[in-house]
């Protein structure tokens, strides 16, 4: 019988990866803020827990998916927090996108302890989620990716091993840093070919599939022709993942010039009140933008 | 048989693309500056005609493909250019990556002494070029452009008409301006990569095939990554288009974010003695960069 699996935050994302896991036949305890955001888990069999620590209490292996850096360190670290409260030899694994040194700590909080943990971020957003296709982007001790590869088989399609503790936050971060450069790239094109009293989607028809082509400007730019600007992920989530790289940039002592470019502009979408849109939200700055 | 077509411009895309025309059957009358440069379209049976006004005068489509603006303005407004010499009915053709103003000026020279003129410009490099698989974003009058659709077809996979004068011109500036953002986002996140101690091609293998990925990273980063800086597209070519877009979002009173910081990576790579290299250079300055 599979071991029994926690899962802590169920937010859009890790309703979905929990899902996964459920319906791959993993018995499920789970706890998140808001009890309602698990009704379709519990109906499918997964044990509603009352707190964190009874899910730690409960389970081999436990699995976060939660918001910001703070809602990590409180969960981990609080009074009742999974590493004072989770069986020895359990394995802690922390899918949220976070600061890269917190995922150190926790592995050198849980080897103190005796217990083992991953950092383990992903990408591929609510659609990976769900069909189970998500990109896992791994760090800490490689016999422990190994003890969770059938997890994570539950729940990606792309599952590598990157390196040591925090070496899965540093990949995810490298990938929203490529993110926002196809972004810039797709918002500003678009903007310019409308501004410029062009065809947009003959634009796209000519470029798209060049040099110049991307994911974002393949599924982004047509969502931000036709006015869409619903999040696949949103502006608020981006501006904490840009926080996060610019911080470790700095630590690194390299300049990010895309980054600092990143902040200025999507931290003005959230003044500005667009923080929950999706990131193509900067389309609309740029097209209405005026170079005075 | 096939009307003759001149060419003038022989440089690296200019050669391969009069080749496609040769070997596609049309008779080519050819100059460029250095004769050198086409000594394999003469072995093919093309005529070497001993300036531009000697080609204007015995082909029926002109098809250019210069360096910069000032180029073309001097082979079509010049004393011996090719408005003031061409025949009657003849169609003039700038593929070069040019000022949109400048195609427009073309037009209306070419309207009032009875010529037809398109502006053509193309993407998809040297291999496209060679291959016949350019991307050829056109504009101009439409019937124009459908009496110009055998020679593209010898040069273009991908053909689009994007509207009056200039169109074409402006269309390129978009595969631009989205080509600089997935540039930037793949230099500097392998940049990241490096700086982090983390196996950057293990970070492509994790964020390759996600949302954050682009024909750049896809393409560029391994040329980086494997220390080959070589030119697909030089930086002072790169440099003399974002000019030229970030004219034209002056123009239209649009802010262009992207270019701003495009024009400042790039001119400092120029000053640096860069200018001859890959656009993929920047990661070079982004993997050595102090933040002081």
């Amino acid at each position: 019988m599979p071991e029994t699996v926690g899962f802590v935050g169920l937010g859009v994302m890790g309703r979905s990866m929990a899902a996964r896991l459920l319906a791959a036949g993993f018995p499920m305890r789970v706890h998140t803020r808001t009890r309602s955001k698990a009704s379709d888990l519990l109906r499918g069999g997964a044990v509603w827990m009352e707190d964190n620590a009874a899910v730690a209490a409960s389970s081999h292996a436990i699995i976060t998916m939660l918001g910001f850096p703070e809602d990590v360190e409180a969960v981990y670290f609080g009074a009742n927090g999974l590493l004072a409260r989770v069986q020895t030899g359990a394995l802690l694994i922390d899918m949220t996108t976070t600061r890269p040194s917190l995922s150190v700590r926790i592995h050198e909080e849980a080897a103190r302890r005796g217990l083992r943990a991953l950092d383990a971020p992903v990408s591929g957003g609510d659609i990976g989620a769900r069909e189970g296709t998500l990109s896992i982007m791994a760090g800490g001790r490689e016999e422990d990716f190994n003890a969770a590869q059938p997890l994570f088989r539950a729940m990606g399609g792309r599952i590598v091993f990157q390196g040591g503790p925090g070496a899965g936050q540093r990949t995810k971060l490298c990938n929203q840093i490529a993110g926002f450069g196809s972004t810039l790239g797709a918002c500003e094109s678009m903007a310019f070919a409308m501004r410029a009293g062009l065809d947009p989607a003959k634009v796209l028809e000519s470029i798209g599939a060049g040099a110049a082509g991307s994911w974002a400007l393949s599924n982004l730019a047509p969502r931000m022709l036709a006015g869409n600007f619903a999040p696949g992920f949103m502006v608020k989530h981006f501006l904490k993942d840009i926080r996060l790289a610019l911080e470790e940039a700095q630590i690194l002592g390299m300049q990010a010039p895309g980054l600092s470019l990143a902040l200025e502009l999507y931290a003005r979408l959230e003044r500005e009140g667009l923080g929950d849109q999706g990131t193509q939200a900067l389309f609309q700055a740029l097209v209405n933008s005026k170079n005075t």
